[in-house]
This record gives C-alpha cells, structure tokens and sequence, in this order.
C-alpha cells in the first residue's frame, strides 16, 4: 500500500477501504507517512468528504492508535455525553451528577480546552481540592463506589486524534464534517463509552451555524455509531446566546450548584433535563424521554442530583462545604459593572462577543500554557427577550487582572443588540437525531 | 501574512493576490512555509483551480525564486520551444537547427527529464563529445558566434519549481492546469526567452489525454503570457501514436539527421514546419506561417539547416563526422526483430507500450541516478495507417542488455493493433492558440 495511492483515490472521488484507513491512520501516528502526505489527504476529505463507513472506520483506526478505558467491570449501560462546545455551556456539570443520581452511572472523561473559558474539568478545578488527575483504576473504582467519577482525559487516549488535529488546525481542514465526527466518537469510544449523548450546538456562538450544518455532523456521528455499534443519539440545541447567565470557571460552579439545587437560569435547566432524559433513555434505565424526564425533575426537586455532586466533590479531595455556600468559591478582586445605554428590549446578547470579553477577563487560554484564572468571568444580568432601563445593569465583569477591563468591558457591552420590541422566542432544542 | 490564511482562502474558492503568491513561493524556497501547509494549499489549488491572474503570478514568483539567464546581449527576438513531452518526440532537435537557419537565435535550455527515453538533452549526449553543461557566458557567445547553443538547465533556475514539483510529485497534486503552466511557463522565462512556442501533447501517450484538456492547458499559458509579457502560440498535437519511426536517443538523433536532409518520416516533418513556421512569426521575421513554412521548407531542402546542426556539433565539441555518418552513433549490440502475427493494416501503435518497451531496453531512466543506454530503443517498421503481411518485421528493438529482451518485445507487440480495414487517417495537428 502507498499513501499516494491513497491521496489520489480521494482527491478523484473514491472511497478508502478499512484497511486504506487502518494504513493511513497507523502510519501517520507512527510517523511513517510524513506531514505533507497527511494534509494533502486532508485536504482532499474536505473536498470530497466520506462515506459513512469511511468516517467509522476512520474513528475505529483512531480509537485503535492508543489505549481504550475498559468499563465493563462496571455494571450497566455507560453512557457518555458531549458537547460541541459553547459559551456558558456548563451542561456536564449538571447533568452528570444528575444521570448518575438516576442510577446511569457515569465514568465520564473530559478535557480542557482553549478558548473563552476552560472545558469541564477547569471548571471542576475551580473547586478548591478537586483532583481531576486519575488513575484508571481508582477512576473506575469511584464509579463502583459513588456511581460518578469525572477525569481529565489522558494523552495516551487516541494520539492520532491528537496529531491529526494539530495538523488540520494548522491547514485550514478542521471544518469538515467527517474529520469532526470522527474526532468527536473517537474520543468516546476509546473511554469506553457504549453510548454517547451527544449535544450538537448551532448558532452564532457554535461551530455550526446552521442548524442544517449542525444537522449533517449530528447525522454523521449517529451514523458512526450505528456502525460500530454503539448507541448514539444527537440533539441540535441552540447557541445564538450564551447558556445560562454565568460565563468563567467558578461562576458557572456556582450557576451549576443553584440548577442542582432545583432552581438555576430556565435555559439550563431546560437543557439539562431533554438531555438527561435521553442519557436515561441510552441507558436503558427509562423507556421514553417523557418518563425519563418526570423522574429527573423529582431527583433534582428532591436534592439527590445535589448529593450526587456533593460525593463526587468529597470523592476527587474537594472542599464540600463549597456546595452549600458557593462564597467559598475563587472569587475576583475587581467587578466591573455594566450599564444599559438605553431602555427596551434585549434583542440578542452574541455569545462571541462574550466569550472574547471573558477571555480578556483571564477566563480561558489562548495557549495550552497559559494560566486560567478561575474567579474571572461575566455574570449577564440581562438576557434576550428581558427588558431593561437606561443605567440598569447588563452584566457584570469579574477579574483580577491589575489594569482596568475597559477592553473587555467594550467587548462585552458590544455583545447586547437593546431594541424597542421584545425579540420573538428562539427554541433551545432544534433537532433530536437518533 | 499567515500560510494558514491563505490556505483558507484557497480552499474556500478566493484569489489570491500577488503579494500572497509571493509570500508562498519565497517562503515556501527559504523552508520558511512547511511542506504540510504547501501541500494543502496544492491540493487546495487542484480543487479550486487559479484564475489567470494567479497563474501568472504564480509563474513569475518562481521566476524570481532563481537566477534569471539575461539574453538582451542577443539580437532579435530569443523565441523558446517547449513541448509537453511524447513518445519519439525529438522535434527540438530538427526545429533549433532549422529556425536558427533561418536567423532566428536560438539559446535553448533543456532537461534530462525521467521517463522512457531520455530529455533533448540526452539524445545530444549520444553524439559523441557533445558537451550540455556550458556556462551561461559561453552559451551567450556561442549563439552569437553560431545563431545557436543548447544546454542542460541549470538547478539555479526556477529553484521553487523543483521544489514544488517534488512536493506534487508525492502528494498527487501534479495533475493540475495551472500548476503544469507556471511551472513550464516559469522555466522559459527564467532562461530568457522572449517568446514561446509550446507544443501541447495530446492523446495517450501524452498526460492530457484529450483535446479539451489540452487545449484547456494551452489556453491557460497563453494567458499567462499575455499577462507577463511574453509572446505565447500553443499548437496541440496529435501522441495517439509515437512520432516519427525512432524511440531512444541515439536512433532518434539518426532521425531528426534523416529529417534535417530534408526526408525524415512525414508526421516528424509536418510538425517541425508547423512548430518552426509559427516560431519564425513569434520571432517577428515572417508575418505569415504560410511564408514561414515555405521558407523552412527551402532551408530543409537547401541543406542549410543539416549544416546548422553541424555547427552546433562543432561548437559544444561534438564529433561531426556524426552528422554525414550517423553509424558514428553509438549501436546497440542486440537487435531483435518482431514479426506481425497477422496480416492486415496497422490500426494503432500505443506510445505507452512502446515507451515502456524502450526503457526496458535501457532508453531511459527511472530515478536521476539511472544510467541511459544511448544506443537502447525501438526502430517502428510499421507505423498506424501501413499495411502488413503476417512475419513481416513490425519493429527492431535495440539493446545492450544482457538478459533477453522477451519482456521488452512481449510489451512492445501488445502495441501493436492489426485489423482488415485500414484505420481513418488522424490529424497531427489540433488545435493553435494564441
């Protein structure tokens, strides 16, 4: 086999065999088959795409380059979930110990991130003690004896996800719909997950901006999964605003803990309960969504759900008492407030917008060095749809940077659209495909 | 300037400009840009395409990326030849001569070229003594002193193109109308040439294998010459069949002497009044092709392009007694007649089989450090069109190799297509644009 003979076939329409992946796959993580070969290869998916068998074989050879987290001595259906990624998308923090309070039990992997905010476990590592540094064993063991267990994902699960990534963000091929899914299941799949929730964000603020778009990637990662056998169901959910009211690390800890607690921004609860519903379902612990769903809604009424995180803090080493009394969290030195110029209607609030000024605010990383200042963030007062007054406050900006957040504060008061008549409502659930 | 963002441009269907261009080619030469990201923009390129302003930017960025060879000390107009290469194609070999002859300097640069016989430069190797590797300052002197010199091309020329080309070459990339163009066009201008004749091969035994895709190729140099300055005529020619009766380099010398006395197989000849004629109206000494041929024609007949050709043997230190002796040639020590199975007509001679039958009689050369067999090649008895009795010779293969040339000659006779009826004659010449 020669990798051009693979890069011509692509680039002239046809489909890779198995095998012609496996080849391609294997040898670039071993670094047989050079760089250049590798983004012509690339280059050539993005234009001519893949099939779906291609794409299944493409995530199997990438969940085969590394190790795999074997669960099954852990009993039942384990059910992953992702999200595609969004501003104020603090979701895994409700929904796991949620899910796991309903008897799914969750042995759940996830990362960091770039961007606006950390990934879950930065948000996670914002509670003063939380070890999210694992070992599988004692990972599986805490899902056995609490039913929940949260780690950072480790480096030795899917390297050539890794290095194909790294290569697709310097060659302009990361947007294309296969290369994302199949990164996406891989990931699942080789933390042994044998089904995944996924949560596919479309939007301003997301990836996809097109709930066609977002449509297509969902269909292609259940698609995967019929193929190798795992069950996979996606629901497209809105991200044209960001999610909840609370952007940054422990404020979206704190925002998770009042959603727990059974009250939390309407939108996040929402969320929560349509996608816990569905792990349900995945996990055969419930029959339909609306049965899963009545009971989700008595575990969080009835402080299970808020149990559940409880064991799960005291579980990895964190401060508990941070659950009852959130002010235990990392809290920023400068809150800047922000003030409505006008009066009306919050017509939109762009999450970019929000997730650029969070960023300036220390609230993410640029670089995988950088450090995360896990106090920083916004607190949105005002969300679409809301009226407000001249001089009322739209939001508010935490920090402990040293100079003044004057750019950051432009940023963010650049995110609010303020209009005479209230803005029509917007669905937050677009498509379920499963 | 980021590559990435011109990766990204390319892909998504945008233009780049010259100053992007530049920053691509120069980069790319100094090792600045990496071969991954020069190679998605390349399959970028095969999937977008360039539009002609590109193209011509792209050619003269490769044009600046080397040594230019200055020819103003020259007079009249320095009007190049190129052809995108065929089996049996030694037209340069007759044309320098004959346009020279008819006062039209010709400082020709040409290559060595891998394939299945030898470059034009090969096959002047095969005169004994015949030296290629001149110093531009010795080439300049010589056309003044002859009308005429021809030399290897020297790796300072053009260096982006050799390094782009190698990239291609292992990324399947190489396919591609606007980068064949710049890379042809490049190299002409880059040794001097004023004006360009190309002869775009067509047919299967050339790498466009249809008239519109040659034509397209054609119509894509011409612009670029349009649009550097430079006068530009394709003619699109017939490689559905070998040219003229020789193939290999010392038996195609022994045609093109045959062809410069003025007799020569006919579609050698036709193409070489055709070419020829067209160069003497670039060259500005002729206004009509139809006057132009009529003059060449008398210079075949006169024998002053033969003592043209005798001149530029004497000059590179070759021996001419070659020219009225061509036994002089080195001769192979093997000759194998093959005989017609069949009686009827010639219906095709497939110039892929007889080029591939000639490189294993040693005419030509796999990797650069291959040696050529100058003696080695195939002699064509019969050529398309000829009728045949079952046991005369079709063809003599000549080689020095030791082993038997079974192979050779089993690949040689599959080119051969014997039926009742005589085929329809073919048109040699397709298609001029300028």
């Amino acid at each position: 086999m020669r990798m051009y003979d693979l890069i011509l076939k692509k680039r002239d329409g046809g489909e890779l065999t198995r095998a012609e992946i496996d080849y391609f796959v294997s040898g670039y993580t071993r670094e047989r088959i050079p760089d250049y070969q590798a983004a012509a290869l690339l280059m050539a998916v993005f234009f001519r795409g893949m099939s779906s068998r291609e794409t299944a074989a493409l995530t199997m050879a990438i969940v085969n380059s590394g190790d795999k987290i074997n669960l099954e001595s852990i009993t039942g259906t384990k059910v992953d979930k992702h999200s595609t990624g969004g501003v104020g998308d603090k979701t895994t923090l409700v929904l796991a110990p949620l899910v796991a309070a309903a008897g799914a039990p969750v042995a759940k992997m996830s990362g960091r991130g770039l961007g606006h905010t950390g990934g879950t476990i930065d948000k996670l590592e914002s509670i003063p003690g939380f070890n999210t540094n694992l070992e599988p064993d004692a990972f599986i063991k805490q899902v056995k004896a609490t039913g929940i267990a949260l780690m950072a994902q480790t480096g030795k699960l899917a390297p050539a996800d890794k290095k194909l990534y790294a290569l697709r963000d310097v060659t302009a091929t990361v947007d294309s719909i296969p290369l994302i899914a199949s990164s996406v299941t891989s990931k699942k799949i080789a933390s042994g997950a044998d089904a995944v929730l996924l949560d596919v964000k479309c939007g301003s603020g997301a990836f996809m901006k097109t709930v066609a778009e977002a449509g297509q990637l969902a269909a292609a990662m259940v698609d995967i999964g019929k193929l190798v056998d795992r069950r996979m169901t996606a629901v497209v959910t809105d991200m044209g605003r960001p999610l909840g009211r609370m952007v940054g690390n422990a404020l979206e800890v704190r925002e998770a803990l009042d959603t727990l607690r059974g009250g939390g921004p309407d939108d996040l609860r929402e969320l929560c309960l349509t996608l816990g519903a569905h792990m349900l379902v995945l996990g055969r612990l419930e029959q339909s969504t609306a049965g899963a769903r009545r009971r989700l809604e008595k575990i969080l009424s009835g402080g299970e759900a808020l149990r559940k995180f409880r064991a799960l803090v005291e579980a990895q080493g964190g401060d508990a008492a941070v659950v009852d009394n959130p002010d235990l969290l990392p809290a920023a030195a400068v809150k800047h407030t922000l003030l409505a110029p006008d009066s009306g209607f919050v017509l939109s609030v762009d999450p970019m917008r929000v997730g650029r000024s969070a960023m300036l605010l220390g609230a993410g990383r640029m670089t995988k060095d950088d450090k995360i200042d896990y106090a920083a963030g916004i607190e949105l007062q005002k969300k679409p749809g809301e009226p407000v007054s001249k001089g009322e406050p739209l939001a508010v900006l935490h920090t402990n940077r040293q100079k003044s957040p004057d750019e950051a504060a432009a940023v963010a008061e650049g995110a609010f659209v303020i209009g005479r008549q209230p803005p029509d409502d917007r669905p937050l659930i677009l498509d379920t495909i499963s």
